[in-house]
């Protein structure tokens, strides 16, 4: 791999700022707010950024790179589709569980739901993860669909993750806002109280850790290199770089290979037409 | 260009987003708030949202795909890099001029300056973005900076732009979020007044257009085709995929040309290594 040593510290620095994001959202229910608990009281609603920061941003974020761990190279592209849709399915479920906390924590206390941007935003962004899950592990993950729907859909995959991921972030951010306003009172968010001064730095912990992703994942060169029998097929002059497309392709499973091995032209003919889209793998 | 009617439809659909957008701010601040003015008033703190909209969202907005016209690429490069580098100094004069409008309407009213994440945050995204303006225009705009830095830097240079971009608009969702909580008392936002849909509504279409913008300028099969000359600097076997770089170099100046020529050997090296960063200028 190019360019080790900088890859891994990159990948520390966010582990590292990922993790304090996670102590952090937990320092601030615990010392400053009421906790965690599951009763309709203030203690449910606390589960919502826990599980968000600790979910929707952090695991999302370390399945985004998943494939990039040149450690992980040497198991099979199967196994790592598995921990990728794994790590993004416990999200979810994290992300699902922490609205259920803020839905019944309105409901408890009469406050309407689905009002503010950040919800409709928030909404929206796991009813996109949930399609973009659903989609990915029917497409990438089950054997029966066709090289070709792949190849076209894999742009669009790797467009639609990186983009909800950074309007997570932005929901979450949004959130912190709300938050801060309606339960800093006296001194208010505007006195700049040591609240307020943590949670600003853990938002601002949250734009690094989202930089820090999208930068590892958008570098062509930390890519999973290609599998050998991807070689099959290659265009013609072709840089390996435009056969990660087709490695995710040839190793999900037997079905998957003989419907390669009958395409293969038809593949061959489609791959020179959209070899670019298919380098988007690692380039987006 | 693949895929021109594609292309075109997302550019008249962005177009049309980021206009909406710029018109729902102006009714929002002439129809349910002050209007506009400039005497440390609510009319002075209303600029805030219109300039940042129109500037710091629209404007840099169309810089950054406006090297993916393709009507532009019968133009210069060296032309088009003033448009960009114009079109992005417009946005960033709006954006300090909104700042002052919001620090001159604190400061009129006694409320205290920086203490939300959304100033902590915009601010950030503010000094970065002049000095990303900065840095491309002394390295890509003047004929002085040697080859290696462009072709490094270009990497750096499209990442930091894109993440920018939509750090600025999750900004702006949190300025939404605090204005409405703040200046919605009777009814309040909660209670899902006209003027909470509307402005929710044009949170949503920056989202739409930000998401427009990013998918646009990393479809690599919609970049400016390299200039012919772009050839001389093209390692063995590479596509035309990766001239991008050397082909923002060859037609800035005269002098730049100079230097390229008693660089080229070294380029071509350089060139070699860095082949997969040099295409990341279109694929980002």
């Amino acid at each position: 791999m190019e360019d080790y040593g900088r890859f891994l510290a990159l990948l520390a620095s966010a582990l590292l700022v990922g993790f304090v994001s996670v102590i952090l959202s937990l320092v601030w229910v615990f010392h400053y707010r009421e906790g965690l608990s599951w009763d309709g009281g203030l203690g449910e609603f606390n589960w919502h950024p826990v599980l968000i920061i600790t979910g929707f941003v952090f695991v999302q974020g370390i399945a985004i790179i998943v494939y990039r761990l040149p450690w992980t190279w040497k198991c099979s592209k199967l196994l790592m589709k598995f921990i990728h849709a794994g790590l993004n399915t416990i999200a979810m479920i994290l992300a699902i569980v922490s609205m259920v906390a803020v839905f019944e924590f309105h409901n408890a206390k009469n406050i309407p739901n689905m009002y503010s941007l950040h919800s409709w935003i928030g909404l929206t962004a796991v009813i996109f993860y949930s399609l973009q899950l659903f989609l990915g592990f029917a497409v990438f993950l089950l054997p029966f669909a066709p090289v070709h729907l792949r190849v076209a859909l894999m742009p669009i995959h790797v467009y639609s993750g990186l983009t909800i991921f950074a309007t997570v972030i932005a929901t979450a951010l949004m959130g912190i806002t709300e938050k801060l306003i309606f339960a800093l009172k006296s001194p208010a968010y505007s006195a700049s109280p040591p609240e307020a001064t943590l949670v600003n730095c853990l938002g601002l912990l949250l734009v690094i850790f989202g930089s820090l992703i999208l930068w590892m994942a958008s570098r062509p060169h930390w890519k999973r290199p290609p599998a050998e029998n991807a070689k099959i097929l290659r265009p013609i002059g072709a840089t390996p770089d435009g056969t990660e497309v087709e490695s995710t392709l040839t190793k999900s499973s037997n079905a998957d290979k003989s419907d390669l091995r009958s395409n293969t032209e038809a593949a061959r003919k489609q791959n020179i037409k959209t070899f670019d889209e298919a380098g988007q793998r690692s380039t987006m």
